[in-house]
C-alpha cells in the first residue's frame, strides 16, 4: 500500500538526519540560542532579501498560527479566512481557543479576495457589539492546491492597508507554492507583501518546523515570551536551527517542494489525459482528480488517499499529496494502474 | 570550554538517531496513529505495568505542564507548588496563561509536604471568594537535584485523597530520579501513588519527548482534542515514538540517567572530600556546590555554569548538571582543576 | 421622538423601585446571600415546579451567555446556533473570548431545527482535527421575534439527547414567547426540554437582571466560583433579588411581557391592513414590517427605529420593538402617523 | 443585631433612589450612551480637572480589575500586588483566569513600597523564563484601611515609571481615603500620578457602580470592546450614570465617605480609650481592634463582624466596617456595650 493521504508520512531528508548525526555531541546553548539557530536564521534573512525580519523557529503550523494570531490580536478583534483554511477547517478550534473568531467566507478555489474582505469589514461596524476585523490569513499554497499570484497578493496587501488588517500568510507548503509552474513570487516579495508568514519546513523534508518571519522588526518583540509560555520553545532548539540550515544553505528547500509538485503534476497530466475532471485547478502537490466510485474502490486496493468530496451519486473527487519523498516510480505504477482501470 | 549549566547541550543518544535514520522512509500515518507510537506506548504501559493507563506523548516540559493542568481543572481551581516548582519559577506563567493560579510554599528542600497541602487547604474556604485548591504539582527529582522516597510520596497520595486534590508529577527529570542511589521507587509505583505523571526524555537521552501517563483511562478522555488545539501535535509523531521505543526497548532509558547521576556524584564526592559546602543534598545530576568568588571565577575560565545563589559576600552556590553525555574525563579534569584551586 | 428601536429604553416598573426604597435600610449579607435573593429563588423553583434546579441571578444576558457557555464546555467543544443568535450576532466575540467556536446555520425564521444540529454533527466527526459540538444555543422568542412551540422544542430536546448535546435556551426575551397568542409552554416545560435557561427581566421591567435556571442541581455546581472570578457577582446581590421577587411574587413578569406584545401586535396589525408586507411573521414585541424608502424617511421626523434589512432598491424592513413601558397612545399615534402616510 | 461585616449592607443614598424613580420612564438610548452617562462622565472629568481622561462605568471592582487588568497587559506580563490585595486574596482568581500571575510582597499595613517593586523587578530578569513585571497594583484606601499619602504616592509613580511599569489604583473604597483625616490627595492628584484608578461607589451609596479612569485617552480606547465582550456593558447604563451624577453633582460622595470614617473613628478612639489594642493604624472606615476572646464572644451576641486574624491564644483582630448608612446611635450603643464588657 502506498499512501497518498498526505506529506508527512516520511520523516526527514538523508541530508538533514546526517547533519544531525554530525553535529549530534557539540555542546550547545538551549531553548535557541545555538549556534545553528543563529545561523539558519541569518540565512534565511538573506534570502528574504532583509535584515530586519524578526524570525522564529517552532515546531508544528497549528502551533505557528495560534501564536501568531493571538500575539497580534487584541481580545475583540477577529481574523478573515476562507472556511477552507486550516485554521478554521482542521485545527480544533485552536484560534478560538486563543479568543479569537474567524470570520469565513466561502471560496471555490482556497483563495481570498480583496471584495471579500470588503464585504466583511462593512458587515462589522456596530461598535461595540460586533467584533473587529484585524488581521487576513490566508495559505500559500492553499488547501486545495492553488496558489496566489503576485498580482493577486498586491491586491490583499493594498487592500488590508486600506483597512488597518494585518496581513499573515500560512506557508505551510510555501515551497509548493514558490515552486509552481505558474509562480511568480519569491520569498522577499512575500515578505514584502505581508505582515507576518512563515516557511514550513514539517511537510517539505524537515522531521518539523515553522519559520514565522515578523516583517517588521516591532511587531511583537516578545514572541520569545510566547514561545516559552505557550509550550512551543524548544530545549534543544539545534533541532530546528540544524534543519533550516540544511534546507536553505543550498536551494534544497525548493528542489524538494519542486519534486512533490512535480510528481503531483505528473498523475495529474495523466489523469486528465485520460479523460478525468478535476474539483479544483492545482498547480503544486495536491490534486483532487474526480473518479467513478468504481475506480476509488479499486485504487483503494494498492493506495491509500482521502475521499475529499463527493460530487454527485457515481462519483466523488479525492485528493492525492506527493511529497519531496514520493518515488517517481510509485507514480509511474499508480498512472499504469489508472489506465488499466479504464 | 565544557557547559554544565544543563542537561540539554548534546542532541540525542546514538541509538536513536541510526532508529531515525533506518526508519526514515517507512511510510506511516501522520498525528501519532504510527506503529511507533503505538508499540512505545505499549512497551510502557508494560514498564508501568498497567495496560489502562493512558499515554501521550508531547515535545516539552513545559507544554507538558500547562495542557496536563489545563485539562484537569476547571478556571475557579489552583495549583500547589513548592515555590521552586518549575511551573512556577521559569515557564514564563504557562499555568497562569491557561487561567489558574500557582499557590506556592517554600521549601529548602524543593519538596513539599502534607503540611503545607494542608495549611493551604484551610487558607482557602471563604468560598467563592478564594481559588479552590485541586491540583498539587511536584517534581521527581526536584529542581535542585532531590528526589521522593516511596514513604514521602505515599504520604503525599494520601493527602491528596483525603483532600480530593490531584497529585500531578513532572518526570523532567523521573530517570535521574529513579536511579539516585537513594530511590526507593519504580514506575509502577509512581503510577499508582498519583494521578497523572510523565517521564522526560529531552534531558535523558532524547531529541525532544515527554510521556503523560494518565493513571485513570477516564481522566481526560479528549486529551488528543487539547494537544491538537493547543498545538502540541506533531504531523509526525513517529518522531516521538521512536525515541519512546529506543529509550525504553532495552534499559537504555535508566542507564542514560544513572550515568548523568554517576558524574554528578563523582564531583559531588570529590568536592566534599575537598571541604566544600552544598546548599542542598542532591543524589542526582545536578549538584549545588558552595565556592569562594576565587574559585569561581577560576572555573569560569574553563568551564560553563550557574551561580545559583549568593551565600555570604564572597560565597555563592553554583549549579553544575551532568547528562547521559558528560564524558567521565570531563569530570576528572573538572575535579583536577578543583583541587588544583585549593 | 419615540423610540422603537429597543425594549430597554426606560428605567424599571414601579413596584420594583418602590421595594428598593421599602428596603432599602434593612441590612443584608453581601453577594447574594441576602433574604430577598432565598425568597425570590425559592419563588422561582415554585414557578418552574422543580425545587431541584439550581438558580442564579446575573446583570446582564451577554455575561449569562458567555459564563452559562464557558462552565459547561470543555475546551475544544463548540455551539451550535443560528447566525442571527444573540452569541454571533451581537456579543462582539463573548463565547469565542472563553475559547470557544460558534457553529452557525442560516435560518430565515431565527430558528434552529434538528436537521441543522444532523447536519452540524455529521460534519464535525474528524477527531481530533475539527471541534466537537457540545451545546445548542436557542433563543426564545428569537433575534426575529418569532417563538418555539411545544414540538419544536420536544423535537429539539430529543435531537441533542440523541448526540449527547446540551441544550441551552437564551431567554432575555423569555417573557415575550410565553404570553405570544401562539404559546403552548410553560416555564415548567421549558424547564424539562432544556438543560439550562435563563429568564430575562432587564428587557421585561426590571433595571437589570437575569435568571440562570440550571435543570439538574449537579451540572455546574461551582457557579458562584464562576460568578465571582468573572467580575459578575454583585456585592449588593439584594438588587436583583428584590427585583425579581417583585416581577413573580405576583403575575407581574407576565402582565409585562403581554403587554409589549399587544402593543407590538396592534402595530402589525395595522400596519397588515395598511397592505404592508412584514420580513418575518412575529408574534412577540419586535416587529419586522417592510415600508417604501418615503415612509421611512417621514417615519423617522418623529420615531427612532432601526433599519433592519434593504428589501429592494426602495424598500426596507424595519424593526419595532414594544416593551412594558410602551404607551397604548404611543401606539395610536404611530398608526395614525402610519395611515397618514398613505 | 447590626451587622459591621461590610459597607454594602445597605441599599443606596435615598437621593440616588429619588433619581430613578424621577427619571424612571424618560426614554434613553441603551449602553451608555444615555444622557446622564455623558453628564456623569463630564462631571468626573471637570472634577479630575483633565477633560482627556477616558471614563467607563462598570458594575463591581472584581469585573473592574479583571477587565482594566486584562486590557492593559500582553498575556507574560504580570501584575505586582501585596499579598491583602483584593485581586489577590478575594478575588476567586479573577486575574489568573485572564491569564496573568500576580507578584505578591508582603506588607504589615497593606501598602506597596518602592523597594519591594524594585526586589521583583531584579528577580525577573531572565527573560523568557520568567513572567514580565508590568503593572503596580494597589487600592487607596487599602484592605486594612491605611492610605497613602501624596508623597508616597509620587514615589511609587516615579518608580513605575523607571521601571516602565504601569500603575494601577484600585478605588473601591477611595472617597474614604480621600476624606481620612490625614489624606493629602486629591482626585486630580490621582489622577496625574496613576496610570489608572476608579472611584468606587457600591461601597459609597449607591447600589452599584465604579467609575474607570484612564488617564490619558490612548491607553486603551477599545475599552468600549472589552466592556462588550466581557459581559459588563449594561444595557440600561443610565442606571450607573444617574448614580454618579447624584454622588458628585454636590459633594455627596465625599460626605458619605466621610461619615463612613467618623463613625469608625469613634468607636476606634473609643476602643484605645478604653485600652484595646489595634492590628493596624487606620484612618477610614475599618478598624482592626484587638479584643479578648470573651469580649468578642458577648459582642457576637449583638453585633456580626468578621473575626480576621488570631493574635495569641486569648485575642483576635477583630474587623468592624462602617459605612454612610451606619447610624451614630448604633456605633454610641456598641461603645457603650464594649465598654460595659469591660
Amino acid at each position: 500500500m502506498y499512501n497518498f493521504k498526505n506529506d508527512y508520512s516520511e520523516g526527514a531528508h538523508a541530508n538533514i538526519l546526517n547533519k544531525l548525526l554530525e553535529t549530534n555531541l557539540v555542546q550547545q546553548l538551549g531553548y535557541g540560542d545555538d549556534e545553528y539557530t543563529s545561523a539558519a536564521k541569518a540565512l534565511l534573512k538573506a534570502k528574504i532579501d532583509n535584515p530586519q525580519v524578526d524570525i522564529h523557529f517552532l515546531s508544528a503550523g497549528t502551533q505557528t498560527n495560534l501564536l501568531v494570531i493571538s500575539c497580534l490580536l487584541k481580545s475583540h478583534e477577529a481574523v478573515i479566512s476562507v472556511q477552507s483554511g486550516h485554521i478554521y477547517a482542521h485545527e480544533a478550534g485552536a484560534i478560538e481557543a486563543t479568543g479569537h473568531r474567524i470570520i469565513t467566507v466561502e471560496s471555490m478555489d482556497g483563495k481570498l479576495r480583496p471584495r471579500n474582505i470588503e464585504q466583511i469589514v462593512q458587515q462589522h461596524t456596530l461598535r461595540p457589539h460586533v467584533v473587529k476585523p484585524r488581521l487576513v490569513y490566508i495559505s500559500n499554497s492553499t488547501e486545495i492546491g492553488t496558489i496566489y499570484q503576485k498580482a493577486e497578493l498586491e491586491a490583499l496587501s493594498q487592500c488590508c492597508k486600506q483597512y488597518n488588517l494585518l496581513l499573515f500568510l500560512d506557508g505551510a507548503r510555501l515551497g509548493n507554492a514558490l515552486t509552481a509552474t505558474n509562480n511568480d513570487l519569491t520569498l522577499a516579495e512575500i515578505s514584502r507583501l505581508t505582515d507576518v508568514f512563515y516557511i514550513g519546513a514539517t511537510k517539505n523534508g524537515a522531521l518539523l518546523g515553522e519559520a514565522v518571519v515578523f516583517n517588521r522588526p516591532d511587531m511583537y518583540p516578545d514572541f520569545d515570551y510566547a514561545l516559552k509560555q505557550k509550550g512551543a520553545l524548544l530545549a534543544k532548539g539545534r533541532l530546528l536551527g540544524i534543519q533550516f540550515l540544511e534546507l536553505f544553505k543550498s536551494n534544497l528547500y525548493f528542489e524538494l517542494a519542486d519534486h512533490a509538485n512535480k510528481m503531483a503534476m505528473k498523475i495529474a497530466d495523466a489523469t486528465r489525459e485520460l479523460g478525468y475532471d478535476f474539483l479544483t485547478h492545482s498547480t503544486t502537490n495536491q490534486i483532487f482528480p474526480v473518479f467513478p466510485r468504481h475506480t476509488i474502490n479499486e485504487l483503494y486496493k494498492k493506495y491509500l488517499f482521502f475521499e475529499w468530496k463527493q460530487v454527485d451519486e457515481n462519483h466523488s473527487a479525492v485528493r492525492l499529496l506527493t511529497s519531496w519523498a514520493t518515488p517517481e516510480k510509485v507514480v509511474d505504477e499508480f498512472i499504469f494502474d489508472l489506465k488499466a482501470l479504464q
